[in-house]
Order: C-alpha cells, then sequence, then structure tokens
C-alpha cells in the first residue's frame, strides 16, 4: 500500500486488543524513527519502549485513564532534550564526524554558530524546538506502524511532570512529549472506528502562488 | 519502495537542478499533508505553495540564500496559526460534526475542554502546539516526496518575522515554521549527497523496560 493509501487506513485509535505486535514489527518501527530528519541532524530526543504491564497500569492514570495504555502491546514515550548545551551539541559532532571520516575541526563553524544560537535561547525556546523535533519523530513512528498494519494512538493528554517524574527523566535532561500506544485495534468496541475521517478542505488548506 | 528504503533514500538536498516536478506528484504530495494527524484534528496551520520565480527571488535572501529557494520546483511555507481561538475552535467542530452527520452539540463537552484549555494558555504556548502539528505535517511531507521520488529540504534557517511580513501572514493569523523545497537533487555539485547519512545509534536513542 501507497503512504497514501496507509494515512487513509490509519486513525487514532481509541480501543485495543491487547494482541501483542511481532518484534520483527517492531523492529521495523524503531529502525524507522531511527533514520527520523531533524534540526541539524541532533535528534535531540530519546524515546522509552515499554511493555512491562506493572509500569503501564501506573502510567494510565496520569494519562487520562486512557485504555490504549494498557491495552496497547507496547507504549513509546517520546522524550525531548530538556535543552541544547555545548557538551550534547559537541557529542554530536564529535559522533557525526567521526562516522564520516572527517577531522573533528571539519564542522567547527557550523558548530559554533549552532552552539551561540542554541544557547543564548532560554531553556523554554530550546524545549520548544526539540519538540518539534521530536514530532517530527513521533509522525514516522505513525506511518511506519500503519504500513506494518500496526495501529497506532499518538497521545498529548497526559500529566508530562508526572509522567517524567515516573520514568525518572528529569535525571536525563528529558522532558516526555508524546505518548505513541501501538496495538491493534478493537473495531467493534471503538467509537472512532466508525466515524469519517474528516480534514481540513484543500481550497482552505493550500494557498497557490503562481 | 519501503518507507524504511524512502527514508533511507531521502537528505537534506543541498543543491537542485531546477528541473520542474510533474504536477500530479505535487498533488500526491499536498494530499498526504492534508490527511497528516494533528492534535484534536484541528490541523493548526496552513500552507503556501510557491512556484513563481520572482517571490522565490524574494524568499532567497530571507533564507541565508539558500540555492535551493530558486532552484527547487515547488516551495511549501508550513505556516502555523499564530494562536487558538474560541472562532477557530467552533469552525473546526462545526465542520467536523457535518462531515459526520452529527449535531453541532456532539462534542461540547470536549470542546469546552479544549477551548479553556488553549485560551488559558499564553500565545506562545499556543504557537509552540501549532508549530509541532505543523511539524507532523512537514515530516509527512517529506516522507510523501521521497515515496515519489522527489528530492526535499526542510528550512528552519531563514528569518521568520520578513517571511511573514513579506507573504502577508500577520493579517491571516499566521507564523512560519519550516520552508520544504521540494526539486530534483544535482548529485554531482550537492556536498551533502557524497557524505554518509549519520544516524543516533539505537542503544543510545531506546530505553526498553520490559
Amino acid at each position: 500500500m501507497s503512504l497514501l493509501e496507509n494515512l487513509q487506513w490509519r486513525y487514532a485509535t481509541k480501543k485495543m486488543t491487547g494482541e501483542k505486535i511481532p518484534q520483527e514489527k517492531i523492529d521495523y518501527i524503531l529502525e524507522a524513527i531511527r533514520l527520523s530528519p531533524s534540526s541539524s541532524g541532533l535528534q535531540p530526543y530519546e524515546i522509552l519502549v515499554i511493555t512491562n504491564l506493572e509500569l503501564k497500569e501506573k502510567i494510565r492514570p496520569i494519562a487520562f485513564d486512557q485504555s490504549q495504555i494498557t491495552d496497547a502491546s507496547h507504549l513509546l514515550v517520546f522524550a525531548a532534550w530538556d535543552k541544547y548545551t555545548e557538551q550534547r551539541i559537541n557529542d554530536f559532532f564529535a559522533f557525526s564526524n567521526a562516522e564520516r571520516g572527517l577531522p573533528d575541526s571539519a564542522t567547527d563553524a557550523y558548530r559554533t554558530r549552532l552552539i551561540t544560537m542554541t544557547t543564548t535561547q532560554t531553556p523554554e525556546q530550546n524545549f520548544a524546538h526539540t519538540a518539534k523535533q521530536s514530532a517530527i519523530a513521533l509522525s514516522i513512528a505513525m506511518l511506519a506502524a500503519a504500513e506494518q498494519k500496526v495501529d497506532a494512538t499518538p497521545m498529548e493528554g497526559f500529566n508530562a511532570a508526572a509522567l517524567d517524574e515516573l520514568l525518572g527523566l528529569k535525571d536525563k535532561g528529558l522532558k516526555s512529549t508524546a505518548i505513541l500506544a501501538l496495538g491493534y485495534r478493537d473495531e467493534a468496541n471503538d467509537w472512532l472506528a466508525k466515524l469519517k475521517k474528516v480534514r481540513t478542505p484543500s481550497e482552505l488548506l493550500y494557498t497557490h502562488l503562481n
């Protein structure tokens, strides 16, 4: 199926069956996320892959008691860097240049500009930016899941501070930005499965300047 | 090709040929963007589709003189809502409920909660959220382009205030968040085409909690 057909097929699944997703499909989705583009290639986020039932049961009340939290096979928690630091940016360029067989000084001018730009912003501005990069990765995860005929529910409706506390994210310099529940739709019991997909009409979404 | 293969194929093209993209490929990419998921389905953004050369020439100096601005076949400017308003949210639900054959009151409880939540945030918080939704759409645009073997360069490196001014976005309650240049790679003259794609290793990106 094409990307367009996969986009038509997917929806924010409200009721899941509890069925387990085969490991090779999970591996595929995680590899797609890993290949996500990001600003300057920094990938300023980490992802927690949760199958532990006890932990899912602790997350559920933090996320408005949504049933997919425990009925999902896997939960992906997207956690973006709380801020950019010189260390994080230097580590990235050291790794990237080594991978490309370049001297670490190869990107000095660009690196200096990036460090100056990011570290003179507020942590809130930094986080708005890292969170946006994590949304790109989240988007790719949804599409990779759809291609694998795995259902996915993206969630922003949770108490981020409580989730960060539960998962020990603060100590890692991370803040949760989204949960993606991965599993299989329980179509008969999902009220949203029956409703038409509604999207902004093209004439309102697009302005053509030819 | 699979999504994973398309992700391997794509890269942030630095040099484009100027070749024109067939209309059916552009239509495909725009339809994929239109089907993007977004928080509560609001799609809080608009997209400007620019082929006009004079306009591209005015944008180029605003975007650090990047050659793809004028060598691209099409420029997509992603422009997110500057803030959420009761009107915007009411318009969305009126349309969505009508499309689904539901009374406009069907979503009252959810709508009220959403209006309260968004309109008690600052405009900066609103825009961080709408910009994040536009990043999801940008991500889908990049993948749809790759599937069509169309190259794409996502750009954040531009003077957003100047671009908003040039395109008259402020009067529409919009702020630019990204430019996506769509075209074809000039591989022989693109320094990035020759470099290895570098991504965060899985063991640093993922924490498995089983």
